[in-house]
């Protein structure tokens, strides 16, 4: 392996300890983790991240979306940096694996190449992205977005959790708390983004594999239904007289299982938050507004049951009304046909068995893979289990996802200069 | 009319001006009131209610539940009290009129007694029921049912709120902050129990009625379903693996809408409160727990549609697991033939149009009527909409079902002793 870093090994151990380590910010009594975004648990999570960083001789900054980067120097600062890492936000019953692992296996990668007494030519980054998860503010992915200009940073910084705070506040509650920390303008052009990740699937377990190459995102609409009708007394108003909003929501929701949720074996349908309003136990609920999240890899078929999210509720809703909003809208993307290359290679070469694969969840590489070349890693986790407590990897797979990191970087080190300037850089 | 009382006349005005002095308490800014069991508004209430009172020469007490009586002394102690109220507290959404009317119009009844010198012989005494809304904690009518022995208190003090706070807690905390207030054993038998209320229907406003006398309480039966299923990342997890507790939800809803609410129509079915976990967008539910309210004025019917509730989620819950708890099962009740005739013949002297009804909701004197000769008066509520801040009824129909309550406990002080003792009271 050429740039000096030729059999550098990461440290298992010490990424498998700073993996527990963090899992204990939010732990939950039944093993899991709830570190949603911008809480207190992320503000103690970014300084965990910070000190692990500054040890290894990184420089911390943020940016006006509070996505948290960690830099590995590099000889000519005003090259391309390489971008590395995932996010460190959780579901509110979520585990200790995803997102934590890729930002983790990023630090581990770079610790190793700052360890290694190699002098990289251009800046390597880890980054955490803000809110990749959408659970405490809807949608998710708000940090990569607003990197790659999805988005614009004024509308993520209106959206509002439950209890009524904003992105806004909370971002400026973060930077705040971190007043030291430099501030770099938001999105940059990376010379590549890689992001490890667990499969959230059970592809790898079945087929016995260490290493997911992974070829692509499967596409992913989400919707805001909300069915109005009219409050009243459970004891006395006719069944004739109602409009009932539960009930309106129960006929929507069992059409669209039947209508999309069994028509094809590709498709992923989840209405995943439903919030009753006044949900008290002796009224005629006045108001439901639930979410969809919808899958499919083909762009073809995902517009389709899309169309049939949009369009459904309204014949299913009377005498109540409907109304149908999408959130997200984003087709099934392809990563980076060189970088899958030099990650099967890099897997190839430590003897990890791999396979290619489409991701199902959604990940912020979706949104980087327009800006610049962009993979992602996957490792096994156990199951398929994820956004659930006993989420669970094995160490020596999270070590062989930080060892296949390491390698594609330290190989993306030594290209060539002028093969980068010509846009070929293929292997 | 006997009992020195002839005439005698409430204070319309002075009713109505203390329903809106009491609707201070907990308004909403929709113009509704949000004053739920044992809430700090409840305890802000009493305090308004028992200063009235004592400026109308009443003494106030408390009982182990936490209901509040309001005593207008007689010259014989130790004869049983007339017993006339309803409940102070309210939906989180709830009316300025749905149980404050009633103990408003005890209050005035009492009042007027008490300004008109009239000395009765035994004591009046009102009452405000605890929790009959079971919005905050489930299920409703604590205080009569502690009351009438209908269920343990220490069954009543262990059930919580959503925060988690349990009515034991509750219970003790507004005892501590009337530290004053004289406390009495929990039950007695009342010579008579008479109940005001709003009808929370439009039987009297479409029949263009002012007073109606309650012939007996619909029948009522009400179930927590619990759907138990298994958590899953929304993008991963294939259709034909899951076990997804909302969309069992809706096929259980859906088939009991169908089943029970278009089956018969005299049937009242709701799902008022649906709790998902753990409610985040893109993760598959794990559990969904909801309430059903049944209602049926024949028991036979209530009973038949209590066993579809019980038996059909099983069957349309697969993958998932489903759990029926009956939480309460009220049979339809009829009240005191005696006292609809005197609320009947009070009305006609007065010149209000009345007519007989069954009451569709539940009320406090389900549970008072076994115990003593119990009825109640309802007047009308505008569009039959109660549950709900646009709740209203008219100032005079206010003053009317004031009205025709003090006549008809003035009705019942002449009734002689002996009449009494012989059980004998019928006009």
């Amino acid at each position: 392996m050429a740039g000096g870093g030729e059999g550098l090994r990461v440290d298992g151990g010490r990424l498998w300890q700073r993996l527990m380590r963090l899992a204990e910010i939010g732990a939950t009594c039944k093993g899991g983790v709830d570190r949603q975004a911008l809480s207190d648990g992320e503000h103690e999570a970014w300084r965990l991240l910070i000190g692990w960083a500054e040890d290894a001789g990184m420089r911390p900054s943020t940016d006006a979306a509070a996505n948290l980067f960690l830099a590995l120097p590099g000889s000519t600062p005003e090259l391309p940096p390489i971008l590395i890492g995932s996010h460190i936000d959780s579901q509110p019953t979520g585990g200790k694996f995803d997102g934590a692992f890729g930002v983790l296996a990023a630090l581990e990668a770079a610790t190793a190449i700052s360890e290694g007494g190699i002098q990289p030519p251009r800046d390597i980054i880890v980054v955490a992205w803000m809110n990749e998860e959408g659970s405490r503010f809807a949608p998710g992915m708000m940090g990569s977005e607003a990197f790659a200009g999805v988005r614009s940073l004024e509308v993520i910084r209106s959206a509002r959790d439950q209890a009524g705070i904003s992105v806004g506040e909370e971002i400026d509650r973060i930077h705040a708390a971190f007043p030291g920390l430099e501030r770099r303008p938001l999105g940059f052009k990376p010379f590549a983004y890689i992001e490890p990740h667990i499969e959230q699937d059970i592809v790898l377990e079945r087929e016995n594999k260490v290493i997911g190459v992974v070829t692509g995102i499967q596409g992913k609409k989400t919707f805001e239904i909300r069915i109005s009708g009219e409050k009243g007394h459970a004891g006395t108003v006719a069944m004739t007289e109602r409009k009932d909003a539960v009930l309106a929501f129960a006929r929507i929701a069992a059409a669209l299982e039947s209508e999309i949720g069994r028509a094809d074996p590709d498709v992923k349908f989840t209405i995943g938050r439903v919030e009753v309003h006044p949900n008290a136990p002796s009224v005629i609920p006045e108001q439901v507004t639930f979410r969809v999240d919808l899958r499919h890899p083909d762009n073809e078929a995902l517009d389709r049951f899309g169309d049939t999210v949009r369009n459904l509720p309204a014949s299913h809703a009377a005498p109540c009304r409907s109304m149908v909003t999408e959130l997200v809208s984003a087709p099934s993307n392809s990563f980076d046909p060189s970088l899958q290359e030099r990650i099967a290679a890099a897997a190839r070469r430590r003897g990890y068995p791999a396979i290619p694969l489409l991701s199902c969840a959604g990940h912020d590489a979706r949104h980087m893979a327009p800006l610049c070349p962009s993979a992602m890693i996957f490792i096994p986790c156990r199951g398929g289990i994820s956004h659930a407590e006993n989420e669970w990897a094995e160490p020596a797979h999270v070590t062989a996802g930080g060892q296949v990191l390491v390698d594609v970087v330290l190989d993306l080190l030594s290209c060539p200069d002028d093969l980068i300037r010509r846009g070929s850089w293929n292997l």
